[in-house]
């Protein structure tokens, strides 16, 4: 079955950007790792909710098929975040973090999910990721994301978790801070020497760079001339790459490359409305459409051309 | 005739990496883009050079076939810079700018020169850039380089000049400084209004985005797992492209994608040695081989896979 678990934060976000603001947006990485995801294959996400949660934020999910029978709601406030992004939107100032419910999480993985394939970890304790590893039979496939909080407080423990994951997705900074190495191509391999046999460095807008056993591929970041708010870009990144290899049930180097593409592509999207807003009215020709965009950009004839 | 006239600083640099260092090795940008640009149509230079600077960094150059006739030798020292670079090569302190000579350099096209069909404009002062499109006949194409120095402090007189240039390689930061857009989309929109009909915005590590009439085309950066020296790397992916070009005779928009890659791949050749060596040894396979590993790390096929 291509259904995905992933586990991960369900949050409230409030968010400012140079473009405008928004106030308790349904957020965190389960939400925009699903929102994603779910345009590929069904996703069902683990994870805790506050009683103030709003149901319109969860029925956004449910409405688009995310199975939703492995979030629990907990007495107490949700999860909450607030950032603000300067004039480029390359840095980012994070205002507040609430953990709330969150503080105490433990995820339960129902029964029914325990056979799943395809597992999707999102960025939350190490300790807690290796739990969710516990309680699933024989995945197939895990990927897993972390940040630099973990990389330094809990460094053993995700040492540990990496012999068993399959796929590690982090950004440039974390990939170096995680194998000591500053070039990116050397701390990939220091990675993948570490268990997972694949990796991917995020960049932001200067894209991603997928290692496999023999291969390394670029994508380039979509050059949107309007970014509304880049929050999420991450999750629905991993949730683009994830949902198409799910969906066509295979992680050759063929299809990784491609997912590669997909994960851009969904990354994108997130940066045109705050929240996972744009997930919602997105259909499968935008996606096709932009993937093909990603294509024509980066495709070159490679003809010598007569000597001079 | 696709020879390209390039005007630029022959210079001396002393480099400090935490690989090593260099004492007055051949630098500066005419040295570097003819180094390049010499492996794919003929190069002639112009500028000026000290009574010291060495014989050998010159017979370097006529040895790969670039024509110094415009080198002009002057009374005094050469024009020396010296900088260090930080742990992780991005980052670079100037240690010290010595004009020398090149403080009062007018450049004097030959005659033979001035029927120059393809120029490159290297980062000089614009007042001289003007200046030598003023001793060309009806050059087909213009490229031109600058940086933040002239960008602040000569901006009217780069403006005279961006009406006068068909292309304009700079990198992000001078994109953004130029245009007042944080948006590299945006940026490049912005100059193509203001003169040349292409941009190519280089991104160090992250490869280039080239811009045209109506289409954007990245290359991204090699990932080379030893980085020696990048002093240079951007001039060689000046010379790169617009040898290409001329070797191609030919700015169609599928030669100036294939001539960014050309250009990444000088420019990484570029990092692999001090001072311009590298090229030295290059040959015709080592180019096509590294364009084909740009090819290979680029390259997926879009094909919509069964439906869920």
């Amino acid at each position: 079955m291509s259904r995905i678990l992933a586990v991960g934060s369900v949050a409230l976000d409030t968010v400012e950007t140079p473009f405008g603001s928004v106030t308790d947006a349904p957020g965190g990485s389960a939400t925009f790792f699903a929102a994603a995801a779910a345009h590929f294959t069904p996703v069902s996400i683990v994870g805790v909710v506050g009683s103030d949660y709003p149901d319109s934020a969860l029925t956004f999910l449910s409405d688009h098929g995310v199975d939703l029978t492995g979030v629990e709601k907990a007495v107490g406030e949700s999860f909450r975040w607030g950032g603000k992004y300067g004039f480029d939107l390359n840095t980012r100032e994070t205002l507040f973090t609430k953990l709330g419910v969150f503080a105490d999480f433990h995820p339960r993985i129902p029964d029914e999910l325990r056979e799943a394939r395809w597992v999707f970890l999102g960025n939350i304790n190490p300790e807690l990721q290796l739990d969710v590893l516990e309680q699933v039979d024989e995945p197939e496939f895990v990927a897993c994301d972390t940040m630099n909080y973990w990389i330094e407080g809990e460094r053993e423990t995700l040492m540990r978790l990496l012999g068993r994951v399959d796929f590690l997705i982090v950004n440039d900074e974390e990939a170096r801070q995680l194998s000591g190495e500053p070039n990116l191509a050397k701390a990939a391999t220091w990675i993948q020497r570490h268990g997972p046999d694949h990796v991917v460095i995020k960049k932001g807008e200067h894209g991603a760079v997928l290692f496999t056993a023999d291969h390394v591929f670029f994508a380039p970041g979509y050059p949107l001339e309007e970014i509304v708010d880049p929050t999420g870009a991450g999750d629905a990144f991993a949730g683009g790459m994830i949902g198409h290899l799910a969906r066509a049930s295979s992680v050759h180097v063929a299809e990784m490359r491609r997912a590669t593409v997909y994960g851009c592509a969904m990354g994108s999207f997130a940066c045109e409305a705050f929240g996972p807003e744009r997930f919602a009215s997105l259909c499968e020709r935008d996606i096709d459409e932009r993937v093909r965009a990603f294509r024509e950009m980066t495709a070159f004839e490679h003809e010598i051309p007569s000597a001079i």
